[in-house]
């Protein structure tokens, strides 16, 4: 028990800090999203495909948690956006505290959009708020339809799940419709969006989306 | 501070529940290996194909570490194999005490070889000791051949790694010297073997491996 009561505390410690991000990001008008998968799934090359996608209609900005190195922030950095690499140094997830660390990296009065890509983890990310609009996670279709019925945190968390790597499918066993029946039983209102990050199919789906939840959010 | 300090002893109890699980396994003459991957990796097609292909030389039994709910219990034991359970009720890991909970289920008498399957996560897993004699990795092709750099803890723990689906290089970007190179720069002694448990290939360099090692401990 004293073990648990440990874990409420730390949470609700996360919880107050990310309310305190968030309500910076109300003030400067930025909408942000959490985005979260197991290692491996596509967050990265997501993340460079929606640079592509919208960098005409928001200033966008990048914030990379990796346990260590950084070699997302690299790829990012390459299109010309601003990034800040987040080190965790072990922990198996980005936190309220990290993101509010990051921040001064960044210049907030030129952010529309901030993205904030997570430690590939399906698991303990979905328990930490970070200040975020929206989490969005991603699956990939090697990983297998039975991940929503095995990990469902997650996917209750999040508002938008990204299938990706759509190409794939003709080579694993991997049932579409299962994976949203699962997943819309955790969570109706998810948003779905079946991708293939590298030949680009699906991604308007994805991309139109989430541009209309920013400038929703952005206009109100 | 004071988080980190809580983690110590969490971690400092933990290894005393492993040290006297391993006690018992000593006692009763058992292999213990420790199965550990990111989600959809394959751990649970690796076990059955490693039942199958040792059942006659070792009595084999099997403890699954799940979020929740029996589906990877129910493929082991269809294969006439006992297996036990362990639902972790939202914990991203298996850890010693779990262990210990599982085993009056087991025969330890009637058991010469002991598959423990994590929870799916590439990150805090390797943290957690749980009476092993080896702990052994999954990494499929699917997932880059980034990972060992990106997520080096269970690398570096790992005896032996297993790249599986080689089935799907030809479809996916994996650079299979960069992850053996960056694999046995974290770790020179780590066993690699690339297999495909969808096609079997490579599969018995990795069964003669685990079995030589349950051997040598058996006989020792």
């Amino acid at each position: 028990m004293k073990t648990i009561q440990v874990v409420k505390n730390i949470l609700d410690v996360n919880d107050r800090i990310a309310r305190e991000n968030r309500k910076l990001f109300d003030e400067k008008n930025i909408y942000v999203f959490n985005l979260m998968s197991s290692p491996g799934a596509g967050k990265t090359t997501l993340v460079e495909r929606t640079i592509e996608a919208l960098r005409d209609r928001f200033r966008i900005a990048v914030i990379e948690g990796d346990i260590q190195d950084t070699f997302d922030a690299d790829r990012v950095a390459r299109h010309g956006i601003p990034v800040v690499q987040i080190n965790t140094g072990g922990a198996c997830h980005i936190d309220g505290n990290m993101i509010r660390e990051a921040l001064p990296a960044l210049d907030l009065d030129e952010t529309d959009l901030l993205i904030c890509e997570n430690v590939g983890n399906l698991v303990c990310p979905a328990e930490f708020r970070i200040g975020e609009n929206a989490k969005v996670m991603v699956l990939s279709t090697p990983e297998g339809s039975d991940k929503p019925a095995k990990y469902p945190l997650m996917f209750q968390e999040s508002s938008a799940m990204i299938i990706n790597k759509t190409d794939l499918l003709p080579y694993v066993d991997f049932d579409m419709e299962k994976a949203r029946k699962d997943a819309l039983t955790l969570n109706p209102k998810l948003e779905i969006f079946p991708v293939s990050c590298k030949t680009g199919e699906g991604l308007h789906g994805w991309t139109r989306w989430i541009g209309m939840q920013a400038d929703a959010f952005r206009n109100a």
